[in-house]
């Protein structure tokens, strides 16, 4: 089933003790569905200025997205600049021009309507609403957010958390979003704002999945979490894009399946770590743009054979 | 099969956001010996002074524990004060009294000769050393150290890492140990020093095994890590003990089995964080002296449950 995207589409100037690259084709929204691309059909609202060529577009369009929401607006599109030298667990944001991003009023196309899975990616939750709102009849929400919009649009952000089935963030945004420095209560009091469920990222620990509503996946186990495992990197390239892409493989995967159960989100939250252990082995999407079906598979394989009792070896 | 523990019987002083305890029996022999005690028979070296009265020996007895080994001498035991106010995940030494510690000089019990698994807890390496040597023939070496024998004690330390089937630290350790920031190649450069695997304790996170011998648990996957889970706990009262109570559920484990096979590496990896999860519920050793193995045993299904795709739920 189709999920349709709302999020960013940017140009990155990105620096990390391997390198620096500038003007990388970037973006929440891009990370996203490139990973969830290789699951199920994915189209995307988001706006781009006339730095945005037909080049960038096939991206998207060789890896089979619906780019025809994708608006192109006059001016630059959104560029974000960050480095990771000193600290590849956290960006330091160094610049953010909005640009195009300015006044982007998403416009849902006829052809998307019909879509059965939403997910706001991290940007204004003024616009994530608005796009709610035009989709009222989707199976499933799923969003992230980011600290900026935890600290300065706490309002505005409380909306879309109850309309949220699932609200993917980080250690850091779920304890400063709760404002609890333990996990657990921490995700008790996100919970309590609205998401039937959490994810949390841990970056090269994984994830945990925390269930607050009985009925979401079915399963009568709701106090107990889900861990996910991440692969040990010798190398990370550019962590940029991972979490969105752990988004993308997660929802992704949902996407793929007839009916959410505790199994299939569980499997989601494999690979979920899967698209994200592959979207830092280099600058930007370009290990996305390049993996293939088999190297996911193999990848998820791997990565039950590092977490899993059963595996004998052999 | 019996293990042979060599290490600290101690009283401490600890401080943590629950609260403040004062002479409470710690050591990492105790915490060890104590979690190990409910898979296999345990025994202990270590040296205690005249505070050391009949009712603490009683925690270790009524455990079925063999302290014949635990030398008793003129003066006070090890005292460790510390605190983790501001920060549950590291201890900060406020104080370390060596006491009788400092000129003690580990005899083995005759009945202790035939024991088939060793675990030197965290003592100077010296130590660890001279009762390896007096322990020729025994089956399994294990071992743990701590960042005070890593910077001051490298050359002691590194004849004992060579004599290693299992050395078990922590993040922090593993990066001193190493000199290296990435997970992968601090693994890489401490398995090149000697033990046959490695397993990283990173507190809420769980625990990675890395292997670095082919043949060590007959496995021919030797480059994939293993990663067991840890219980992300609502409450954590005191973290004394936490990495000493995992070893001694991992090795415990590993000691009552009759072969070491990857399933079992991994299995004892799930007890190690079940043992870590309990100590850290009650100041020092309370929880572990009042556990029961059936406490165990759900809480290992709980372990399963948070970490397999297999699990239904329903």
């Amino acid at each position: 089933m189709a999920i349709l995207v709302v999020g960013s589409v940017a140009f990155d100037n990105i620096e990390t003790p391997h390198g620096k690259v500038d003007d990388c084709l970037g973006g929440a929204a891009t990370h996203f569905a490139l990973a969830a691309s290789f699951f199920t059909p994915v189209r995307v609202i988001a706006v781009v200025g006339e730095d945005f060529t037909p080049e960038h577009e096939a991206v998207f369009t060789r890896r089979g997205i619906d780019t025809q929401g994708i608006e192109h607006a006059p001016g630059l599109s959104f560029h974000w600049t960050g480095s990771y030298v000193g600290n590849l667990n956290e960006a330091k944001t160094l610049g953010t021009d909005l640009n195009v991003f300015e006044t982007f009023e998403p416009k849902i196309p006829a052809a998307y309507t019909d879509s059965e899975y939403l997910f706001l990616a991290n940007i204004d939750p003024v616009l994530q609403a608005r796009v709610r709102k035009q989709m009222p009849n989707v199976r499933m929400v799923c969003g992230d957010t980011m600290n900026y919009w935890i600290a300065d649009h706490a309002a505005n952000l409380a909306v879309v958390l109850r309309e949220l089935d699932v609200l993917l963030i980080n250690d850091g945004e779920a304890r400063m979003l709760s404002g609890e420095q333990n996990a657990v209560r921490a995700a008790e009091k996100v919970l309590a704002m609205g998401p039937k469920s959490l994810v949390v990222k841990h970056g090269e620990y994984g994830a945990t999945a925390f269930f607050g509503d009985r009925s979401f996946t079915g399963s009568k186990h709701v106090t107990v979490p889900f861990r996910a495992p991440a692969l040990p990197l010798a190398e990370v390239v550019d962590p940029t894009g991972a979490g969105d892409s752990f988004a993308g493989g997660f929802y992704g995967y949902i996407a793929s399946r007839p009916v959410l159960t505790p199994a299939v989100f569980r499997t989601a939250m494999f690979y979920g770590g899967v698209m994200g252990s592959f979207a830092v082995e280099r600058f930007g999407t370009e290990r996305l743009q390049g993996v293939t079906r088999e190297e996911i598979e193999e990848r998820f394989k791997l990565f039950r054979e590092m977490s899993h009792l059963d595996f004998e070896g052999a």
